[in-house]
């Protein structure tokens, strides 16, 4: 009895999609997990290799990117039916499309009206240490508190050597996923209040500094904590630069001036360093 | 040259601890994790395994539960620096307490005083499916929207065999992870009003529903979203039970009436089922 | 027009079963992740709660355990199927049984008949600190290196406190995920060579180590790797307590002498310490 | 009191480097996760913004590649010693560098001298279901099989349209994470013969395989399974296409034949399809 393909499909999976629309100093941010696959007469490329049929997985991802420039996103359930209709319609040898979207809820941060704060589950984190000879330390903290500038940072006048290809950058989108652990000098009266302050600080500064580096944003939110919040004495950030790639459109016949980002996983610049009051007491063993 | 022993630790990490206050009938949420490490003189236990100045880690974890219960959990500081203390001031053999604590956020739902939704980054989805022969279906959803009702479920009544050891339940902690899909009956005109409804269907259900098994509230979800919503025509639920179990505080002379449970990891009950109308167009290809 | 069931299962996911079977001094072991549904005549528990057709998830949980005492498992295939024809055989409501079934390998070590190492991708590290100062430091290391011993292991004698309630084991169960550092005191003339006889010192001390508690098996482990590896000055441990807790099976008429174990995920001790040459270098920044 | 900058470093995280050396048709594969960190006199970029003593993150991971392609790769620590040395002893602003890698093992597969499995916890499976109808089936499987072919793949003679940019490939790196189901005829007298001998026709096909595209491959894995075991009816897989990017080194003046490798996350191709034997009894829900 002979052997036969059964069900098949194939397609691109996981493209990671962030549309920026710029309205005047208001930016829009949509951020999306795309995967689309396709179905058709697919014998001969299984059982020949003959790809005739074939629309490349890495075209599919084009075209994500492409009409995310040319019709924009609003509903996921729209862009995603624009999609399927496309692949089907321009290719007869598909008869059937399948496209899966994610979509990840930001929410906007306040000073800029180009600041975004991903709603995504931050932890709130402290380590304390106490010993027999009654020292005490208190660092609180919080881990994944994504946020992301569509605009105000540039990166140039870096260092160029015989491995440099990065180009000079004068706007680019800046986002992290905040780690970011304070030492309280002594005994912190309110908790509560103090954590408050200390986040609202670290948001504040990430919004509103204008960055010509990631560690220059790193400086600025620890100052910022430290000016605000009195029982504070240092500050330890842990930023990864989630890169935000633009997408070259120009292919397809696309301009992309900051509309069409390509969000990309590894690797990733990682950007760590301490803020402190010179009068700062010694307490390495806190951040154990 | 000999060989020694140089700095260590021993503890019990992420003991998962929830704590509900009940205020008559509106209730509070502390949701932690908690990892405690102690150190000392503890050449012994490590050069020929006496234990005699090793206090377990076991013993640990039921201390968390126990202080939990005494001195209830406000901030993570103030209730990681009472455990610290503790260990120190207890055991003449500890020197140093570390105690690490993560906090995760839950808000309120509407509709009763006693049910939360975790603020976890929920995320919308959709699956779209186009074929050559016109087919079209939009299937909407969301996943990971974390929701827990401190009171208002039961469990009882069930078959009984030479396996069974559950004891019945006439008030439990309800927790689950909603993965919900929803199937459009046709075009949808705003996909963005028709998300919002179909969610809020969702979390008012769960909340609103007396509970007398998960099957239950499943189908309360879904029925509620199909009443409320008329351009949808299937909704399907998966509903991973996560588990709260009460602490038996019997041991360290304290009762325990629905205040400091363990979140458990696995294994756990999963409940899935579909609710739909009667004449929903058949369209099984629409979920794959 | 109505609205109605469709589709529906319920059961217990991710049940995580340890089974052991002793041969004399020779013992074997299965790794499983078993999952049940059951579906049936399930509209009572759906429309209003009556659970007098549901066999409760924590049932279906017993009923893995005790047929893994009664049954043994060898093949996943042919324990799946006797528990699926169980639950349709002795429940007349349940018309449908799918069990779902994952197998973690396992290896054996030399040394003894009762130590194993998962077969589940360590990851071999190194960490190299360079500086202008002409400071070089090397570390090595690996991660992920999951072993276990089914005998050979006891734990008592330990510091009790009013909440203590862990009872004394003299047979237990030892399971652990290995990290482990090393530092080279100078150039190590081959990598490879040290690399391999540090992993190969760890493991013979593992399996080697008649244990009193986890941290005797780590100095062991350290002790080891520091004399069998000259290059080598201070080894640095961290050995999570995988717990494997015997599981009750008494209610159900059964003893359970060391065979059938629940492998829990947390809370789990934590160990972590150093073991040196009493003159290794000072070079804290090494681990960083 | 001022506020000080303390410690600090940047660097490049995960660079997913792999490396292919050819020694005839003999191929070694090194599959390593680099991260590198550097710090200096940092204060004029935290303070100003001044990045004229940065050397960029993306450099770093250009040079990561450079230097696999000048140097190869062959004990990590080695690796790491040598990029850490340069990037101290050519950047005067660099006062300190850190290097971590992690390494992934693989192990070789018969048939070619191309062709790897990555020693990485592959997870055996079943899926049984059983009614009251005496419906049986059995599903087995195995998941997170990854596996590589340094040569023997093509890929070319696809659909062009208007977004395509892909350029045709007549010698790639081809590499997947195997998912594979099978089901069983009928009653399968030794599952554990019979699972060796699938599993083995699916490795002896993917490495013997000259792949004109991964579905062919797909096709070739399901058949080969088929022939070989007779108690078997069909069998489902799903194949992420792991992209291996050559890595563009011209830009230092070094070409990069088949050598140097950047191993993507996301997006990813995904291939998925059944095999089936013309007569295979229906059985769609064996596979729910």
């Amino acid at each position: 009895m002979p052997i036969i393909l059964g069900p098949n499909r194939y397609g691109k999976a996981e493209t990671r999609l962030v549309r920026v629309t710029r309205d005047g100093a208001t930016h829009h941010l949509k951020d999306l997990n795309v995967s689309t696959s396709l179905s058709g007469a697919m014998e001969p490329v299984h059982l020949t290799g003959d790809n005739s049929a074939v629309l490349p997985t890495d075209t599919q991802k084009n075209t994500v990117y492409a009409f995310a420039r040319k019709h924009g996103v609003d509903q996921i359930e729209d862009f995603a039916l624009l999609l399927a209709r496309h692949f089907v319609g321009s290719q007869p040898t598909i008869h059937h499309a399948r496209v899966e979207i994610e979509e990840y809820a930001w929410n906007r941060l306040p000073v800029t009206r180009h600041s975004f704060v991903r709603d995504a589950g931050e932890v709130r984190t402290c380590v304390v240490h106490h010993d027999r000879d009654g020292r005490t330390t208190v660092v609180s903290g919080l881990t994944d508190l994504v946020v992301l500038n569509t605009t105000g940072s540039e990166f140039h006048g870096f260092v160029v050597d015989e491995y440099t290809t990065l180009a000079p950058a004068t706007d680019r989108v800046l986002a992290t996923a905040v780690t970011a652990r304070w030492r309280h000098t002594g005994e912190t009266p309110s908790h509560a209040s103090s954590y408050a302050r200390v986040r609202q600080s670290l948001l504040e500064a990430f919004a509103g500094t204008y960055s010509l580096s990631l560690q220059q944003t790193l400086y600025a939110m620890g100052e910022r904590a430290l000016q605000t919040c009195e029982e504070i004495c240092e500050v330890r950030l842990t930023l990864p630069n989630r890169h935000h790639f633009l997408v070259d459109l120009t292919p397809f016949g696309l301009d992309n001036d900051g509309e069409v980002y390509h969000a990309a996983d590894r690797p990733y610049g990682l950007i760590e360093g301490a803020v402190l009051r010179q009068d700062a007491p010694d307490a390495a063993f806190a951040w154990e």
